[in-house]
């Protein structure tokens, strides 16, 4: 199996940790954060820009994959490596969190989900099993667990349900994979997700069964959903003291800076986040020093890049005003400029922390990014 | 004066050129195409892609760059080529197409054009002196002459006065250029643009006065407006036949593969047009063979490129599974891959013309081309 992971340095002053792993599409870095090519694509970027920005992992969205193109089209022109023309790592998350979020139709039984397409209400069935077979049909080089969510805040009842269910469905994953496994297929990694929600007995409960499974890494599920970065923080850094050393932790759906460092601190090795790309294309993104809204009127003549201290494609050849003007002309070009942005910016991030962490001084990197992202030096005093 | 043409071949069987023009931002080759960057940006592109696809120049629209973001602005920052961080040639027009096509308000009198912005209602005044001042700040290239247009049918009076007008403001703009000269302004080259519609005396009589004001070049006003192809080509034939041999000739808003070719063939240096990128934008695209609608649900698994024969970065690295996929889901990606190829197809179609021309034969690279274009080879039967 081609899955390996080592952990390569933990930090003396917090839990962060620096490590690399092995896929059949190359190596990943970790610290790591994974863009979101929900249909395919980073929306407005090519792969080349991916890798320009030093990305060597991103994410697909099963659910949507599996409704458009469809499973079978992508899997016919080659996978979903060839189909996007991407030759670096793919992470699938395995569709639950789309059928139950997107979907209110959707019926939740134990042995899978019935749901009707948001794109032509078509009935569909997405189970541990049919889980395993879209992500191994896709090719992805990480599949996760099927697991339930809940809606939060919700009852300890229906909380404990959710974990439970979540267990069985997790070893029914595991299994399938094992009889794909057993037909020459099924090669990618399998990471399992923890759930919880902000219940720290329930999560620990279940993390006492999942972590006996044979997954080859931990993902932090049902977090990040509103319950606010003290809580989130909280359950991560509860969560981190239980996953093993030797696996890959990813903490699902986090992009905000201030998180990323902060559950970088706890000991998360993976996250991806739709945020960042989906904020610069309404004109909004993250520096070194803050938040920048691009079409403040207060940037129309300013001639520096978005970030005086970035060094990403954008930032090195555009002004503010220029990026300013595409988003008040409606030209396309500013959401990818400010999408190209907005990766760098991220993938930068876990990289300087990476560095950090090998060098046994992520307090003082945390402390010393906090201190000037909150410091709004360069920036406008107030949002368009 | 930094603007220099030199005619370097002669096709021996069409009256078809081959030329090189040196501007303060390089040399442009002829015959060359023109992407249209409207607002500051050819839509979708970067200035990175167009160099990549061999542009040498491209166009920028002076009425919408007055309205948004301002001459004033544009000119602080350095210019329109540092603005938008381009550093090949552009051509400006003079804004007097739009004023009068975007513009139901629009008031025509001797000294210019009042018109509303189309974006805020506001009240501005179009001029002679105030266009060559604008492409001025805007620090073009190129600048084109401030003139009359008349929508087709007119009666043959309204044409005349327009011929009129359109030479007494040619007049007005060259005076003005020589007044910003004096100022240590107006490096600018200045074409004139011939008028007269679809009546061959009226363009004759045009020529008449114009082609002896010294412009750099000259350009063929007021056809590709709805008069049909075999008459805009007659235009095109007589006026060629006209403008003067060593002084480059632009045939405004002509895109179409085979108005290009045919356009080349009757002698014209330039071209210019949105078609084919607006076109892209909506999913057709231009192939060697023929006219491509990447919707087409014949593509849903079709690994080859839209064209085969194309050697864009587009055709090299993405199915036409995925461009449908692309546009069926409305990913901005798509719109950007198809802008590269079209933008490619006609910049290497000049570029083929150009060699065809160089070597004497471009008599049988038009019927190759044609024959080719008309075969629908490797297209699907019928549109989506």
């Amino acid at each position: 199996m081609p899955f390996s992971y080592t952990l390569q340095a933990l930090d003396t002053g917090t839990a962060a940790r620096a490590g690399r792993f092995t896929t059949a599409h190359g190596d990943v870095q970790t610290p790591a954060f994974m863009p979101v090519g929900t249909v395919g694509s980073v929306k407005t970027l090519t792969p080349d820009e991916l890798k320009g920005a030093g990305c060597d992992i991103l994410l697909g969205n099963t659910y949507h994959l599996y409704l458009r193109p469809g499973v079978e089209t992508v899997s016919k022109l080659g996978g979903l490596h060839r189909f996007m023309g991407w030759d670096g790592a793919i992470l699938t998350d395995s569709g639950g969190f789309q059928v139950m979020s997107l979907n209110e139709l959707n019926k939740v039984r134990e042995e899978g989900v019935e749901f009707r397409s948001h794109l032509d209400g078509s009935k569909h069935l997405l189970n541990p099993e049919i889980a395993m077979q879209i992500q191994d049909g896709l090719g992805t080089d990480i599949a996760m667990s099927f697991d339930q969510l809940v809606e939060l805040p919700a009852p300890i009842e229906k909380i404990r349900e959710a974990v439970d269910r979540t267990l069985r469905w997790a070893k029914r994953g595991l299994e399938e994979r094992e009889r794909l496994r057993g037909e020459g297929r099924g090669a990618m990694a399998l990471f399992g997700i923890n759930q919880g929600g902000t219940e720290a007995s329930e999560r620990a409960r279940c993390f006492a069964t999942l972590g006996a499974m044979p997954f080859d890494g931990f993902a932090l599920g049902g977090l990040w959903v509103g319950e606010g970065r003290k809580l989130g923080l909280e359950m991560v850094e509860r969560d981190c003291g239980d996953f093993p050393a030797d696996k890959p932790r990813y903490l699902m759906g986090v992009g905000h800076p201030i998180d990323v460092v902060e559950a970088i601190a706890r000991g998360v090795d993976m996250m991806d986040c739709v945020l960042p790309t989906r904020n610069a294309r309404r004109g909004t993104v993250f520096v070194s020093t803050g938040r920048l809204v691009v079409r403040n009127a207060a940037y129309a003549r300013d001639e520096r890049p978005l970030d005086p201290a970035c060094d990403c494609w954008t930032c090195r050849r555009f002004s503010r005003a220029y990026l300013r003007h595409l988003f008040v002309s409606g030209e396309l070009l500013g959401m990818r400029l400010a999408s190209i942005h907005a990766v760098h910016q991220l993938r930068a991030l876990v990289r300087d922390a990476r560095m950090a962490i090998l060098e046994g001084r992520y307090a003082a990197f945390r402390a010393a990014f906090l201190e000037k992202f909150h410091s709004g030096e360069t920036l406008a005093k107030a949002g368009a």
